[in-house]
């Protein structure tokens, strides 16, 4: 069957530093520790972890005086003060706009201003900026909002949330009493470049693939947006999850995939898709 | 006719302050100089004018050294500069909210924010908040988003405006692709109150009389949101403006008033309406 990729998919910046960054460590030290999986995708945590790199669910599971690879999503400031009560050698990974958001996080707490979170509360992005913070709100849907209250707002967003989830989220806040409200725009462009091309390819085609971790927030975020517009859109980590049944009657399949998503999954999906006469189905 | 009068109605602290120092300077001077009628209701402004006050169009039309009103709606920077040029006895009557929404746009600007005014671009307060600044940019429906621009934007808006408006330019603007929003909410509490005790009241009664100047925008706001929840809303100036018929049918009246509206026009309404036997009709 015919197959046409998105304009704009797959590794971004921050996930390509991070595993670079990931590779330089583990090539010096043999054995590395993250706080979580580096990036939300299995197969290249996996590589990793052959190589040397162990996810942990906690800094109490970090030996004394290991090396740390902080993830891409970042770590909340009593992670990293935890971790250097350990002697931990700490490497940073954080993608540096999720730094920035953090950075913003903090500096308008300092200015005063009562910082809300938008996006997914469960996220571990969100959880960073939430701990890099005294008392961030995260507002996740409509009725969070009543638990902001009225004073000076300060509104971030979780990097990888879409404009018009982000738009949605302002648009109720400032239904509220609000005196003051000051919005940095957190988004990653990169991700609403991928958004925007995954929307538009999906509108064309028979049936629309996503490719990515499951629990990759941009990678389901993308899933999200084209099955809006496509209702045959389906979410994969790799080919193994590709159900040949789903294609039954399609001359023309979109495939994209989210920042973690390494290229040889993707090469490897599109080769099988190609392979597909659709006449044999 | 039943008559029921909002909760909170009529003659506001900024109006009631702007006729007081009006009638002080001419108790004073008896010959005083307003750009512009002091406050938009013609039956207070013709009072002021028996007692000496001459509304001008421009500062062009002020003689030299003359005592001038600046009018509850505020004057821009420029018209001040040229009356302290022609010698003028300045007396600020503008409101006190006012005045605050043209520092703020002011020390936004200084702050490197590029200045958007959330309102009616015709009227004073906006022109003169306008005017005060350099490069201020009026939102006055969706189309105007588009002349914004996607920088750093410091939004107000006119008091008068209504919070739901507000809120909607908000959401419009937060839809572009912005860096930054600050946002001063700078509508007048009172002016909120008064929409909705009137639209609290309009849902009620059988017909709804809305009081005031119709150039006034606040009196505009209350009965623009008042039509929309009940269809027999009427915005008159005074009892001379009021049409028998349109009470035709109806057991019950609500009355409402403009931040500008005299007392004595609301009595003289009330206490006219109340003397309609519905059964002579």
């Amino acid at each position: 069957m015919k197959v046409i990729l998105a304009e704009k998919y797959g590794f971004c910046a921050g996930v390509r530093n991070a595993i670079s960054i990931a590779e330089k460590v583990l090539a010096e030290k043999g054995k590395v520790y993250s706080l979580g999986p580096i990036i939300h995708n299995p197969d290249v945590v996996e590589r990793l972890a052959e190589k040397g790199l162990v996810a942990v669910d906690a800094v109490e599971q970090v030996p004394e005086g290991a090396a740390v690879l902080i993830r891409s999503h970042g770590a909340a400031s009593d992670e990293i003060d935890n971790l250097r009560e350990k002697n931990a050698e700490i490497v940073d990974a954080t993608c540096i706009l999720v730094k920035r958001v953090q950075q913003i996080a903090v500096q308008m707490e300092k200015d005063g201003y009562k910082v809300v979170i938008v996006g997914d509360r469960n996220h571990p992005e969100v959880r960073a900026v939430v701990g890099c913070t005294k008392g961030a709100v995260v507002v996740g849907d409509e009725s969070d909002i009543s638990k902001i209250g009225t004073g000076r707002l300060g509104i971030v967003c979780q990097t990888t949330q879409s404009p018009e989830f982000f738009s949605n989220m302002l648009s109720a806040i400032s239904k509220t009493d609000f005196n003051e409200i000051k919005v940095i725009n957190t988004l990653c462009k990169e991700a609403i470049k991928r958004q925007q091309a995954a929307v538009e390819l999906c509108r064309k085609v028979d049936i629309m693939f996503v490719l990515g971790g499951l629990q990759s927030a941009n990678t389901r975020k993308l899933a999200e947006l084209c099955k809006k517009c496509n209702n045959k859109t389906f979410h994969l980590q790799n080919r193994d999850e590709f159900d040949r049944k789903t294609v039954f009657g399609c001359r023309t399949a979109g495939v994209t995939a989210g920042a973690s998503t390494p290229q040889h999954i993707i090469d490897e999906f599109v080769r099988h898709l190609e392979s597909i006469d659709a006449g044999e189905m």
